[in-house]
């Protein structure tokens, strides 16, 4: 998508394949910087601390790093030992295991000397499946936001980032808000706060005043009373682990949202490129992350003086804790919008994965 | 309650019933500031930017503005244009027109020049009433606690402060914490951040670690999961305005949590002293107050240099809006606590309020 009207994507290599740039995330909604990440222990740092962040895109960013890795050092046992921290590196989201997974399964069998030069081609043949498979999510919730669009405002409610910079290009949730507005419908958005990381406030708010598409900041205590105000017709959010179930792990909150949602007759729906359910785990299973107090206990933005700065917003003698995801049970689920198609949880298993 | 052990009250007259002290609420955790308010002006001040707030404490604070209004001018165009002023200064929470109310029944009919007097007497009396109604739910609650306790750490979750800071003393939802640790049980207090004004992370959080409560702050966005997982064993809100009916408005977020403790079975109690119980009107019919949207753009916290700090958290281009209650329906709600006795929702309306 575009920043200031040139067109990005959120991770791309260098031409010679020696380097990978990404956007760091960190630094938005009030700084656009590029990070060139020229070693796998970059990549991994780059995972850890959420300048590369989203389930689809950490996949793509561990693929990458595989391939960083085959650069420095194309051993067997760089390639279980590179594998090994990146699984470690975030372990909610199905992606990064499943990207992982994909590279090693295809470099383990090769002559360590075939290694780089296949590991920087999957790698951009899976980020290149990923741009197409959000384009198809937006092609298919388009259809179902027009089939519920009465010329009325639209109001979509989602939580977290799941737009453009939570993949390659387009998104998963906000790939259908971005076709729907490029088909000439009014839609708007209300954009959850999403704390502590403020994803809503920093990624999703800038990605969608890019595109001009009407949007409101809300904190993520006020879904519940729009939607029982009936101001609003549609949640669509991303995931991090879809079960086979139908059961939906995904950033802290958005079962509360699920609940409202069925409680106000809001449909929910969760978009998901395939490589982001977990056919076999059950949801109780899933681990969960805890990230760190502080990402609690300090807030970052704009100071006075314009710089990025952090404000410490719980005072010493209290302590916070800080998970990450919570799962929404498949009874709350309406839709899941994949490359496929849209699935209700109970047809997700009917799925036949296109392969493209 | 204490701050470093020493006993304050949030507020108090002087001696000469000239002035009126308050805790600047705006600058805790990391200051205790006492604003002396003497004039009418300074009280509508305070209230409306929220130096001083919860329902209760702003119910007694208005009758004190009453007070400061009569020692000026005691005429009664002035009593009327007070009365006015201060019902306008903040609109969801019952117990400020309440007080006004009570006031001015009192003081119309009095000749002026009994009027300020009087005023200051009867601001007085309805501290001492808040601060026995607190103590009386402190012991309801206890009891309520002792019954549920298994001699396992007992875990109550809470949203938006509703101790001693939002009351005269003692507090409305905090009430029955500060009990039971006092009687030697293990409470632990889930507190809810509370965005966006930070109530439970600025002044939840600071009450408790002041008295000595283990307590953990959470996001908004987590108590769901923590409901999931076993870890709450009862949430207990305050409440700014409860209807006959047993239907509950309070902190925007109350609503999702409500939800659910439903979902988990969970049960949600309602601690309100009987003035914040509006016995005629509807749910829909209150009135919820939208506040600025700077409070959702900015944020406030200790700086590196320790001084009190702002940093922009939404960038320019995007807007933000600020519900600052929400209604959670009596179908949610376990039992409301109130000083004589919990009732279920249903039975509400068999409240004989206590004269004190």
């Amino acid at each position: 998508m575009n920043i200031e009207k040139e067109h990005f994507r959120t991770i791309w290599p260098d031409a010679s394949c020696k380097q990978v740039s990404v956007i760091d995330q960190t630094q938005l909604p009030f700084k656009v910087a590029i990070v060139d990440v020229i070693s796998f222990e970059m990549m991994v740092h780059a995972i850890k601390t959420m300048q590369v962040r989203g389930a689809p895109l950490i996949g793509v960013a561990a693929a990458y790093g595989m391939a960083l890795a085959m650069l420095a050092d194309d051993s067997d046992e760089n390639l279980t030992l590179a594998a090994t921290l990146l699984v470690k590196a975030r372990p909610t989201a199905v992606n990064l295991a499943w990207a992982v997974n994909r590279m090693t399964t295809l470099l383990q069998p090769k002559a360590p000397a075939q290694r780089n030069v296949a590991a920087w081609r999957e790698a951009g043949q899976m980020a290149e499946e990923d741009v197409l498979q959000n384009q198809l999510i937006g092609q298919h919730g388009l259809a179902m936001i027009k089939a519920a669009y009465n010329n009325k405002p639209f109001n979509i409610l989602t939580h977290c980032n799941a737009g453009w910079l939570a993949t390659v290009d387009y998104g998963t949730a906000l790939a259908p808000v971005f076709a729907a507005h490029d088909a000439g419908l009014n839609v708007h958005v209300w954009v959850d706060e999403t704390r502590p990381r403020n994803q809503g406030a920093s990624l999703t708010a800038w990605e969608l005043a890019q595109h001009g598409i009407p949007h409101t900041v809300i904190s993520d205590n006020a879904g519940g009373h729009l939607m029982q105000q009936g101001l609003v017709d549609m949640v669509i959010v991303g995931a991090d682990r879809v079960t086979g179930n139908g059961d939906v792990c995904n950033k802290i909150g958005t079962y509360l949202k699920a609940l409202a949602a069925k409680d106000n007759h809001v449909p929910f729906y969760v978009a998901v490129p395939s490589p982001t359910i977990d056919w076999d785990i059950l949801a109780k299973d899933i681990e969960i992350e805890n990230r760190h107090e502080d990402e609690m206990v300090y807030m970052t933005g704009l100071s006075q003086d314009n710089t990025i700065a952090s404000v410490r917003v719980i005072a010493e003698g209290s302590k916070a804790i800080n998970p990450a995801f919570d799962v929404t049970p498949a009874t709350l689920v309406t839709g899941i919008i994949t490359e496929a198609g849209v699935f209700s949880p109970a047809e997700l298993r009917n799925l036949v994965v296109n392969k493209i």
